[in-house]
């Protein structure tokens, strides 16, 4: 089977998968490139992941995920603080081991209001805190911070940050190779500023990642769950993949789904959908076959 | 029991009750007004839903709703304006028939994608074509259109518009006595504009109503029902009502809850509730006392 060059599978998408069998079924499909995930990393053991990556001859787009960085408490603060310095190593780890073309890029879901908090702006000013503390170990070890902006229906539980504005201006006083922004069209599809901010992220040199997945209504009970292979939802895949790509963004772009039905089907058939889904909805609007490094 | 001077009830929260009912226990609770919806009063026809207001003693804060603007059809689309002219109609017999204070505000909720769409700039086009086809009959009646700024997980199927500086941009170039916004607690506080955007509504006389409930996670499996009192949830009902008192809003100020387990309850008692929650979260925050028409 053949897939586009450029399409990345996010590891959430087939979150069953042992980390082997995931890059087994991508690399099976002809995809050249994976977005991993921390805890099957963590499962396999770092240095047999790093040499099941190699192995495999994929390409790293993306580490999921670091963050976290909103409790109050002094204790917890520096457990979240210090379990990101681990996700840097571990993302320098992984990407000099990928092949050509990985990219050290932590995706960071920044947490959301402590338990019993009502205070928002205190919560992003600790996020702000963390980023500057993090960007001089990240400077070190060649990493790219990547901020997510999530779906407003997150901020409470999940991501104090909501749009894609907020995040480049978090991330405003940092420097680019340290400090990006992830572009995720289920998060911000809705924005009405989502194309200017997409074109000030790429003048600014701030899209670390492009995920892409669909929104379709009614929402699954558990919110965290409701998103769809690109094309089986409402989201005009054309006017924000065009626009990511006038950015000059040229990396690879990762389908990057939640989804309990999607979960449930064998990982290679969920990777054979991705591939058709992706070449449909996705690929007519990419500017750039190759990935360039 | 003693009510809050500008608190009033909107009347989704005791949704199951008859207009008779809704009218008869919330002036009962020794409220000043209520925010009426269409439904009941076209089920209690115009004329007595027009006679039952003026015997209660009430001000109508509101009139919801009017709106769903998007669709691409001609039919459809006269269907929706012509309905919206009677929406205007009623809203101003209404506020005519109420005690004094009462506004003549018409809330519109916009609506969201139609079957089949992706074109979220087209719809939100639409809805400002809308807008301005009935700007002529609304000022003629008397009636201030306020649009509601929707959160944004309910801009598919019900709001192509997400935010308050949407809203304001939405209806800048209309005169601010024909068509302001509402601002709705539990779809704008997420978002890091807020305050500014509830600055420049003020600063451009926008501010039509101020709605209160309260947000917290996990959200109902339907989210459209998610909405909790004042103070049982994560927003900070300070930090946003001392804002809309300082951006010069006078009205009384309501509380509007969607939620299955408020609505299985007796209309008595959730006034009651109502009435208590406000005390505690949302009046101590109110500069003025007393509703100044």
């Amino acid at each position: 089977m053949t897939a586009h060059p450029r399409l990345s599978l996010n590891q959430a998408t087939i979150r069953r998968a042992s980390l082997a069998e995931a890059l087994d079924v991508t690399a099976g499909a002809g995809l050249g490139a994976i977005g991993l995930w921390r805890e099957p990393v963590a499962e396999a053991g770092l240095g047999r992941s790093a040499a099941l990556l190699a192995a495999s001859g994929l390409r790293m787009s993306s580490y999921c995920r670091g963050g976290f960085f909103t409790a109050v408490d002094g204790a917890e603060r520096r457990r979240s603080l210090d379990d990101n310095l681990r996700a840097i190593d571990e993302t320098a780890e992984l990407a000099a081991t990928g092949a050509a073309g990985s990219r050290a890029v932590l995706v960071l879901v920044v947490g959301g209001l402590p338990d019993g908090s009502r205070d928002l702006p205190g919560a992003r000013d600790r996020v702000l805190g963390a980023l500057e503390t993090l960007a001089g170990p990240a400077a070190a070890a060649g990493v790219t911070l990547a901020v997510e902006a999530l779906h407003p229906m997150y901020v409470s539980d999940r991501a104090v940050v909501s749009t894609l504005g907020q995040s480049l201006d978090l991330v405003s006083r940092l420097d680019p190779a340290v400090a990006g922004v992830v572009v995720d069209t289920f998060h911000v599809w809705w924005d009405p500023e989502v194309l200017t901010q997409i074109d000030r992220a790429g003048r600014e040199g701030r899209i670390a990642a492009y995920q892409v997945s669909d929104w379709h209504t009614p929402l699954e009970a558990d919110v965290l769950l409701s998103r769809h292979q690109p094309g089986d939802g409402v989201i005009d895949f054309g006017r924000l993949t065009r626009r990511v790509e006038a950015a000059g963004f040229t990396g690879d772009v990762e389908v990057e789904i939640f989804n309990d039905t999607i979960w449930g089907r064998a990982p290679r058939a969920v990777v054979r959908d991705t591939v058709t889904a992706f070449d449909d909805a996705v690929a007519p609007h990419l500017a750039r076959r190759t990935e360039q490094p």
